[in-house]
């Protein structure tokens, strides 16, 4: 199965790259053991990459006021609503490691709605979801609801930024055909 | 109509600021002669700010098959789709500048498929659209119709990753309830 | 532009209409300067269009207790979610005029919900939105929760009544491929 | 069951009405043996009732390319996709006396698809559920395919005007809670 | 008409049927003086056409807290919502006779929310529509709503578990375009 | 986990169930080494029971054109798009051992448009998927179609009855609330 294209557009070579590109990906695969695909298929466009992984990594990778495992449950979660393979699968794995859970990501995808997770974290999803698929009724009232649940200004605007960015990256993702890594599946089980 | 607030979130002063946000701030308000509430909202998490904006200018202001005015056609069909105010105005006055053409921003917003437009123009929006609404239908014969359009490869990757980041943007506008300036309504007009 | 297509359909030559309608149509001349296109495409039908008019004038013209400018907000929300260009485009125009207000009109055509009105406007708006995409839903509680707001019964009947009657309009526009004349697009900025 | 409100609105007093209005209700009372409750409801607003009907009348009444049970076809399934209880229950009675067919309104009226019609009956009411449901997609192309299916121009704009007018007289049925007459029911069976 | 085809799969002959099958068929001939079509049309499958009509028997023809018209109501409102040609005829005709009522099956086809039932009833349809459309969304608090109208838990597995067996059975009829019998149209008028 | 309710309604106890049940539970238990919870919820109508795994065994279990894995592919697809938590997990686990495949599941979970799968395969789940969730467009052409790919009729009647049989049971477990046993999630990978 590795043989199979890992994205509709041409990929470029790996010493073709710019310097600071390349050294991004030979980081993650030392540190994964594998290069995970989206970084092969972003890279044909380095200022586009550069960009997209310094926003990823703005939201994903900071402390926040939101955990590691509910910034994933975010991503999860939407990229589902966007049938996005590539992000479900890679991101799922990331969810089971961080919530050291391995039936929450698929709990996530199917149906937030009935996994193993607190009221708090359904309403974040809830909003998520409005931000992911409805953004245009995101009233006052919604933030304001947040907010009851004790979630600060800075975690709110987290939540939507990471759904405004995931609808970005499952688009890229969808347009590109783009092929989640063997190894994702079965990671964090 | 000017004290109405541009964001639902806290604004950063502008003092404040890193001197590279301070500095790119200065440089826009200097070429437009106001500043676009964009970068004032955004600018309250600076490492997001520097992304978009890396992000927005590598695919709207290089070089491209595709034109300046073309690309922002696919700005205001996709942001009228999302119901994003401060997209459809702000980036409706780019249109209108760029094509040289008074009507066009108001006929690609209300509906693309009646616009003043060329059968190329209108397949790569249809495209755009199936990106920003469906994206999980896009499959290998929606690449090939565009590319009988003439579409590059490298064409049809700017036409679906501009559509996927104001997929994004659109999201942003709508969580931060950003408001458009009212300069941008009658530009170009 | 001016020789692009107005209608789908053929036009009857304006010496050959009927006399109330010939002078209908002399008589909005003068008034506005130009002849909207809506009365060249639709007089090929004198019988539909003495009733079109009829119906409309009864609606838009009258004393009631909505206000000229809020009648137009409703033909330009539901005109807009029906994607109608003449519509939007047209009664956009009026709409400036009426409440002497250049923004409001693109921003209740983009989404309502973040335009520059008040909450009773809002409540106007929600419901005419209902009956104009989701009609069977309609339900007392709807009309009771208006009537809070400090609508009459007369003045939800109107609310109710212009959606339907613009349901009706957006159609037929739709239907003729209607293209709005250049002039509205740069009335009242 | 006579005793349950035909209306959420007023009703004016018969005596109270206008003459011609009157004598319209008198008119049709005779012909059917019962006065149609779309006739009570709409003449609280004289003006609008007469507009309403004269744009029927125009419509359905006048000899065209369209059979009357065809006429009636469109409206049934059109009515039905809006969920108008009041216009499916009282065309589908007329429907089944035009058609001289006693099932032909509930097929209609549940997947016109599934229906006893001709291949040129159900491009007939595909493209009216279009104009009914997505006018918005309506382009030349639609025209071309029903013309080949033997329509000329005026069937044409008669079969989508017909869906545009009952696209109002639904709605004004839905806002007004417009209850069907119980003769309805049971006539042409 | 009789000579319609009644489904698009072929049809076993009743002699090469299973004993208890033509049985089965053979009772329901002489209790109701023809045999409804789905009885042939799923005979070419003994072992499912057993199972779903024990289903059917075990659900509908048992005593529960609901009434025979109310588990009719259910199939019939249910089968209009998703436009299948059989249910909506042969059930509108059962919900006729137990209701006792000519007019209740047509208005709970069109809409059931201007349906004449009780308070009570369009809870229970409404849940049965979630059910139907919608059951992902399905919560506790919408169970605790039904019990609130005095539904027991086995009245709401009842309600639900109609629901979800003419999910099955209207895909079944749409599936195999299933004939509904010209009996039925007018039985109970 | 283990106590978390696999219901939301009423469990029986084993003791008290009809011999015939129990032993089917048994048996299960026997082979898989525990009780799938779809056994344990709807064991509290034993007559529903036993219609819904008759129903279900002469479907899935019987020799076929289709494959076992084939076949819960379409169980896999059609529940993801109804959000089924309980079908989705479990039989995902089914189709990973069917196919002795450890991704195809997920894939087909996501988006069966990306999918390592064939293109006869990919027919197959378009025509569950039309089944599932809008077999009221269901036409003729739609079943010739799949002819063409080399399905015979009894093929056919197969995908459209799991498609609808499962229609059934998402429901039933969205409806129940029913929760997969935490074996499924990492059998066959």
């Amino acid at each position: 199965m590795s043989e199979l294209p890992i994205s509709r557009f041409s990929l470029p070579e790996l010493q073709d790259l710019p310097e600071d590109i390349r050294q991004r990906i030979e980081a993650v695969q030392e540190k994964s053991g594998f290069v995970p695909n989206v970084f092969l298929v972003l890279a044909r466009r380095p200022d586009e990459f550069r960009a997209f992984f310094a926003h990823h990594d703005a939201l994903m990778d900071k402390q926040s006021g939101l955990t590691k495992a509910e910034r994933e449950m975010i991503v999860v979660a939407t990229s589902s609503a966007n049938a996005c393979q590539y992000c479900v699968v890679a991101h799922g794995a990331i969810l089971r490691i961080r919530a050291k859970n391995p039936l929450l990501a698929d709990q996530v995808a199917v149906n937030y709605l009935k996994a193993d997770i607190t009221p708090r974290q359904k309403a974040m999803l809830d909003f998520a979801m409005q931000v992911a698929l409805d953004s245009a009724t995101v009233e006052s009232e919604d933030i304001e609801a947040l907010a009851e649940h004790g979630f600060s200004e800075e975690d709110i605007w987290d939540v939507g930024a990471i759904a405004a960015f995931f609808a970005m990256s499952n688009r890229m993702a969808n347009l590109s055909g783009m092929r989640p890594n063997a190894e994702f599946y079965s990671m964090g089980r």
